[in-house]
């Protein structure tokens, strides 16, 4: 399994490591000290070594932050999806809780701290970027922020902490790379040399996996290696990787490409790039401020984004084979599965841990499984309308007849990365449920089908998903798209069909069109398949090029749920030509009750 | 008439002239010089004083700058409207014309200047932002920016430049300016005391009008006063204007509410507010660098908008109660007008110049008229394509059967700014000309009825308006739809319904919703009525209050033009009871012909 269903913060330990942790902080003459559920790389999973956060507060959830004072104060930031999650699993007296955006930590530290007060962080878990504001924002309180160079959680954590991952690492073959390494490299040596910039410094864990075209095994659902890279712009690569990590045949491979480093090497490279007067290239975004200090700080360096991250998101013919191939086969997991859960939930006895379990079972009955892109969001009822919801025992629920099973999901194979999300009627479904099932649809179709120009930003597209939605007075508080990984991360950039959504939309990017809707309480809808952005091309009639997006995933929405009578009828065309896509692609590894049920799931309405 | 249709340029002058800019350049020691079409407040229009570009040049266009060498080197700068009319009226031999924003100012002077050159400008017609993003392309190649202390062309100019503006000054009473200017000037000042900011230097004409409750008579079209204007966070406002402005009645009310000062003395407060350490607001996307530089540059400053732009923008009870009324009037001043042209038009002897005269007599005789918004765009056929056309004796045009005349115009009345848009088929219209109406048509209903959560900002909007065109592989190269003035400039931010639009829509602003389609060389098509936020309010069924527009233009669109097939039963229904509300708000204010042609124009569909 890739997926465990329990919580296991020891929440009992929590006050004395709290309380031990004060006692260095007063030994340290830091006031406060804070602790990100961050590591190193800034990735969306941090290894077990970097739970600090989840060992000194019992707080388990995928993002949040705390911070303790060395007096008596100590809180605990996390956004709107674990405002219930988060209470229950730590001690309130010791840890207040904030909601993030709203309740900010350093207005949390100003209103708890005295002037002159000096902030602890870890500079090796804290961005560029956030530093400095935290700097801006605290200076004028007369507050300081102090970079620490042993982290005291880690020092109280002692021999207790795990070791560092030493993941396998793996090559990502060129059938489903489809650029060689060494034509990466060139390309962003010729990106570097064009800015007049000497070196780039990466830290991001999938833009150096996708930069030397290998994968890793360092953290949970990302199959991704954690090291550092220095790509100068003439000559060869520095990477920075435990050698533990690497077999033989892996070394041979990368040593053509890339001088290999232990990690502990880093640090003298970057003060040889510094003592050299070199014009580094540093993304304060995502790059640790500790690396910043070690150049000099941001001055000294050329500020920009990590340039992987643009071409990355760009996939290529190999990687849009590899992403159709998966998908497809993603979609005969899935079609078995809904025809199981069609014929199982009936009869009162499924829970969502064992649909999540069976998902995962069908999946991994493909026999190409790597991993799940992420732990299984299978939601009924009102635990539907928690956005991220993660089942556990606890949480753990029947799913009844006349309610509605929210399931989010996906795959990582070789050849590409799945993310697809089904809304299931369990039983019969109220009118409402239909009628907003079909707006959130509405949505969905009409991401599916726009055309858009050249230089179209994912904030022009996300109002497309919310119409109808808006004219019924409904919304819902989250992107419509990210970007995806082809075997990487399930969030990817720069792209996103957001309110917050900047970049533009290239072609051969590939993301996410999930509108949704919540009824709090009550249930939750979301609609997601995976849309790749294909060229720009004529329109018949008009007089300038648009793009649009191709839906890559093959999988039944659920007719039962849909008010036809609300559709238009393109939309009924959209629906029910993708549905005779579905059979057709799908159908060919079907046999038997599962593709008598996928005939049935993919007729016209 | 408010309004001509002459090209008034000498350009005959512009060699000599040319030269003795030059001289004066090598006198001076300066490498070029910077010629914007600007004045020292960055308004829409500038007084004739200030129209030094088509002095110089010889364009008269409304946008544009150009840069001139000391050696033989100069370049005008026109944005895509004026790529025809710049060459025409500017002798290309001595300047060349580029076009921005692709061509950029900077790389320009880079290109014909070598490094150590110094390029001056005039501190008072350029902002604090320009001077800055100037000075940051510059650096790298060593050329440097240099305020001149007297511009050379003021010098060549000599007494031949007309004085400065002196139009009256008239106060904008109560009744239509709803606030009174002491409640502003408090509201303004909280505003400043909250941020701790000593004073706030007003230079925007607009922003000066409102926070006073004055209009004035210094520029075409915008009944604005040039002035400039000092809040302290506490006390009286200093308001530096010329006292032959002023009666003694404005003068008695302005001088209860602030100070007047004569303009010359606006130096002195400046330099009385650095010396005496004031931390003071100053706009520097709008302030001249000038006074940056008389309060000791922006790092002495605290830099944000000038907050009277967005205060302004939210309309108060009277504002909005005036524009409906300005609405109405205008609008049977538009229906007269319409009837007048569909039953001459046909006989084939009404050319733009007519048409344009004409719409203004129908303005002028509601007897309420102080003055056009803008020159009226009145561009048949290929003219029409000219998204900001402005016909003169050169370029004026019969309206011919088979044909579009497109019609793009405004009053200022005391209670209210108007700016509609019309595109009227001149006899019979092709299958492709009502196709594209229609589409244009599609988008303006998708705004016009369009519901949005609190938060929503004009770029989230703007898509809804291109949707039905990019489905057809169309677009159109401008904004949907800008805010308005209350008898003000036609044009005021900060909410913009386009691409940049960012600034979020709050209840009370005024747009206008303006798509368009245009095909370069045969027809252009615009269709544009202002449009109201109005206030969040429930939505029956939904869970989430939703704001909307409240379309407050009042003029029928063309049927003729409309391919009903195309619309959805909603977009039909839109239209009908938008003709049943024009009928009911503008059949009371015509009579004879003039009502039975709005029966018909207002019939359904």
């Amino acid at each position: 399994m890739f997926q465990t269903f329990e919580t296991t913060a020891d929440s009992a330990a929590v006050a004395g490591r709290t309380a031990q942790v004060r006692d260095l902080l007063r030994q340290a003459g830091l006031d406060a000290i804070l602790i990100p559920k961050a590591d190193e790389h800034q990735g969306e999973y941090v290894p077990p070594s970097a739970e600090r956060l989840a060992w000194l507060t019992g707080f388990t959830g995928s993002a949040g932050s705390a911070a303790v004072t060395a007096a008596n104060k100590a809180a605990l930031f996390v956004d709107g999806r674990y405002t219930l999650q988060a209470p229950a699993q730590v001690d309130t007296k010791l840890y207040e809780i904030i909601q993030t955006p709203s309740g900010r930590l350093a207005d949390w530290l100003i209103k708890n701290l005295r002037a002159g007060a000096v902030v602890g962080f870890d500079p090796w878990l804290h961005t560029v970027d956030e530093i400095e504001r935290l700097t801006v924002a605290l200076k004028p309180k007369g507050l300081r922020a102090r970079a620490v160079s042993r982290n005291p959680i880690d020092r109280v954590w002692g021999a207790a902490r795990p070791a560092a991952p030493l993941g396998a690492v793996s090559l990502h073959p060129m059938k489903y790379a489809g650029v060689a390494s060494e034509d990466k490299i060139s390309r962003l040596q010729r990106f570097l040399g064009d800015r007049d910039q000497d070196a780039c410094v990466l830290t991001l864990p999938d833009s150096i996996c996708w930069l030397f075209n290998i994968r890793g095994a360092d953290v949970t659902h990302n199959p991704v290696v954690l090291a550092f890279a220095i790509v100068p712009a003439r000559g060869k690569p520095e990477l920075f990787i435990a050698p533990a990590k690497l077999t033989a045949e892996v070394k041979a491979h990368l040593a053509k490409v890339c001088r290999l480093y232990a990690p502990d090497q880093f640090g003298k490279r970057l003060a040889a790039l510094k003592s050299a007067g070199k014009k580094v290239r540093l993304d304060p975004e995502t790059a640790a401020y500790a690396i910043a200090r070690q150049l000099g700080g941001m001055t000294n360096c050329a500020a920009g984004p990590d340039p992987c991250i643009a071409a990355k998101a760009v996939k290529n013919p190999a990687e849009i084979a590899g992403a159709r191939a998966a998908h497809v086969r993603d979609g005969i997991a899935m079609a078995k599965f809904l025809n199981w859960l069609d014929c199982e939930a009936a009869k009162g006895a499924v829970d969502e841990i064992a649909a999540a379990s069976k998902l995962e079972e069908m999946r991994a009955g493909t026999g190409q499984l790597r991993d799940l892109s992420f732990d299984t969001i299978a939601g009924s009822g009102p635990n539907g309308a928690i956005v991220h919801y993660r089942v556990n025992a606890a949480t753990n629920r029947l799913l009844k007849p006349g309610e509605l099973f929210l399931l989010d999901s996906g795959g990582q194979y070789l050849d590409g990365t799945t993310d697809v999300t089904r809304t299931i009627a369990i039983g019969k479904p109220t009118a409402e449920m239909r009628e907003r099932y079909t707006l959130v649809l509405k949505g969905h179709i009409a991401i599916a089908t726009a055309r858009f120009p050249k230089g179209t930003r994912g904030i022009e597209l996300d109002p497309f998903a919310r119409r109808a939605l808006w004219d019924h007075g409904l919304d819902y508080d989250h992107g419509t798209g990210h970007g995806i990984g082809s075997f990487l991360s399930v969030h990817e950039g720069p792209q996103s069909i957001s309110r917050r959504g900047m970049a533009v939309l290239e072609p051969g990017m590939l993301c996410s069109n999930e509108p949704g809707y919540y009824k709090q309480g009550v249930y939750g809808i979301r609609l997601e398949n995976l849309v790749l952005v294909r060229p720009l091309e004529p329109v018949s009639g008009g007089d300038r090029e648009m793009m649009r997006f191709e839906t890559i995933t093959f999988v039944p929405f659920d007719r039962r749920l849909v008010a036809s009578e609300l559709l238009s009828q393109s939309e009924r065309d959209w629906l029910n030509a993708y549905h005779v896509r579905v059979a057709e692609l799908i159908a060919p590894g079907l046999d038997g009750a599962d593709a008598a049920w996928l005939d049935r799931a993919t007729g016209p309405i």
